[in-house]
């Protein structure tokens, strides 16, 4: 069992017209950060969202009449919204399992695509158990998230867009979970042009790959922590996409994960792109060096990340987006000692509102602090124009007689 | 004094190649709810994130030589990040005036893109001010911000886009600042197509142009408050602007504050784009129904949204996500009486738990509340999954014996 390019292009044409093009931007940040040209595949911009559907396109397609009767999986993520649209889009049902405390969102997500969803079991593991048991008691086809064939050539026809669009490609960086992504736009792009470099990346939190290609054989991530980059936490790679990724991919780089939380911000100010964790872990690795240029990419060549992914909740874009305001200074939290008397805290906030910096809370502390009788403590949230401002307003702050300090 | 097609189409030499041709997308959600076809040019994925570089490479072609010395402009925003690009582009010196306290990103953003940055004045209009003086001390070129021919033709090579993309074009929205942008599409859109709709859209926290329009003369606002889509908070519609709005423009809507966040989070959250309060005001206009469908529209057109800038900084996104939080329900504040005995807390939070609802924040509350001695006040900030769970976890808190409000 393996895929050629010859089944890349055979999934194109169940692909090409009802998943979208997605286009390439230019990053000015990333070129100047790596001192080469890269730019971006924005898949984050591809039918709900994620690279998905492409694979679901091809895989429904080879089916034909044996998925009439309805396809099946167990998905909490981007496969379940990529493969209920596709189903939709071809009149097929489609059963989702998902974990019974998934978000009501994402349920709600997949049921407005029209699928059958139903919540069931803890974990995905469990959704995706109850999802093969559905689809062999009822005749159905189980469709895997990456480990077939016919999902590995769909997601590689993003790797013929890439052949299309930019002549001078030396290097695409690609999101790696399962593998079949990384693994389908490596069998198409080397069949075309083997000279380019393919680099897969994971992130620390789950990353079964390296170990698995060492050993040639897919071994379980033993520490998985919580991750930004959900999308790509699979514990396990793919007997198929292992050989695919073993043959045909240059690199496997693994990112850290505050360093996923950099490249999602960098992505929203600097490229105006929502990128969801997963889908950021290229920009990562170049941000944060893991893969450094080519000779090639050096010498008129192109860098292409992958953004394979934008499926990501406001609250979250929230909770990255403040981390980074921490991050670089423009949120400061100042502790300091007052006199306990009327005014002293009007008066040191007068001294901060003449610095510009913004008051965002302000909390008096008493307990657990060792004060004097007669004095009390403050701890401010300031919100400032980035750390050279932070220091000068702790600066303004103490030459008025405050002995504050920075609280991490 | 006016501006034609053929001076857009003029334009057009100096812009294409240099300025990106952006991308058109489709919108599910937004054509889900106008129930007709919407598509978004994503001009917030132009070079500097808006449409300015447009205009300002249409101005800098028209001086030629006359702008061999240099080029001087005041703003705190995309028109300076637009110019200073343009002018490096063109290896033509570029002066930005700013205001004093502008935010260090915004100034070192034009410095970085090559331009002499200095800070002087209170308000944007003195940093123009300082502008102008500057250019007739110097007999350098003054740029203006959009009252100008060359800017209009410039911003006009975005409609000749809409022209070649969209054959079904029906209906334009495009936001409306100091009017360049729109009256530069409705020129040249109406020249070729003048069955297309052009609609301008303003915000009601700055709107000057529905009483301006109806006097035929600029109006100052009299009313201007602080607005997230400060792109657009232009005090007065220029001479020109004015004139060819009047004469090029089906409609003027205004678009509440309140739906610009909203609007901003839907592309976040489903078009997976960053787009500035000012950019999303053409999404708000269609969410809000100010606009609504044209028999045209409904006849296998397509309403075209014009998503013009996607210059916000993370800080703000981060208040605009988790506003959308609140707005949903998925933030709630919860407010309650316990007793004041060791363990009663724990059981409290034990109850919270087994809803499945996050805890973010717990406060006691001691002062300014009507409490019977031995009696205590919490205050819990939790994340639901949504309206219809707030509610299960606020009863389910309530069949536990407490009595908790969400507060407001």
């Amino acid at each position: 069992m393996t895929v050629t390019a010859a089944d890349v292009q055979r999934a194109r044409a169940a692909v090409e017209g009802i998943a979208r093009h997605t286009p390439i931007l230019p990053s000015a940040t990333l070129s100047d950060h790596a001192g080469v040209d890269v730019v971006l595949k924005a898949e984050s911009l591809q039918r709900t969202g994620a690279f998905k559907v492409r694979g679901a396109l091809a895989k429904l397609a080879a089916l034909g009449d044996g998925c009439s009767a309805g396809v099946v999986l167990g998905s909490a993520g981007n496969h379940a919204q990529g493969t209920a649209w596709a189903a939709a889009q071809l009149g097929v049902p489609c059963v989702v399992y998902m974990p019974a405390d998934s978000s009501i969102q994402k349920a709600e997500g997949a049921a407005d695509l029209g699928a059958d969803v139903r919540l069931e079991g803890d974990t995905v593991e469990d959704a995706v158990a109850a999802a093969r048991a559905h689809a062999q008691e009822h005749g159905l086809a189980f469709v895997h998230p990456f480990d077939d064939p016919d999902i590995v050539a769909g997601q590689g026809t993003l790797g013929l867009e890439l052949l299309e669009d930019l002549p001078n490609l030396s290097t695409v960086l690609v999101p790696v979970g399962g593998g079949g992504l990384c693994s389908g736009i490596a069998v198409a792009v080397k069949a075309a042009r083997p000279d380019v470099r393919i680099v897969g990346v994971q992130v620390e939190s789950c990353a079964a790959f390296p170990e698995s290609l060492r050993t040639r054989s897919p071994v379980t991530a033993t520490t998985v922590a919580p991750t930004l980059a959900d999308g790509i936490a699979v514990k396990r790679p793919g007997e198929l996409t292992l050989a695919l990724m073993a043959e045909h991919v240059d690199e496997l780089v693994v990112v850290p994960e505050d360093d996923v939380a950099e490249a999602m911000v960098l992505l929203l100010e600097k490229a105006k792109l929502v990128v969801e964790g997963a889908g950021a872990v290229g920009a990562a690795a170049l941000l944060g060096r893991q893969v450094v240029p080519s000779p090639r990419d050096r010498d008129g060549g192109s860098i292409c990340v992958v953004l394979s992914g934008g499926n990501v909740d406001a609250g979250t874009l929230a909770l990255v987006a403040r981390r980074h305001e921490t991050e670089v200074g423009r949120r400061v939290v100042l502790f300091t000692r007052l006199p306990d008397r009327p005014g002293s805290l009007a008066r040191l906030l007068d001294c901060v509102a003449q610095t510009g910096a913004n008051l965002l809370d302000v909390d008096h502390v008493r307990e657990g602090v060792d004060l004097h009788v007669r004095e009390t403590a403050i701890q401010l949230v300031l919100e400032t124009r980035g750390s050279e401002h932070a220091d000068a307003v702790q600066r303004a702050i103490a030459s008025a007689g405050y002995a504050a300090r920075v609280v991490r």
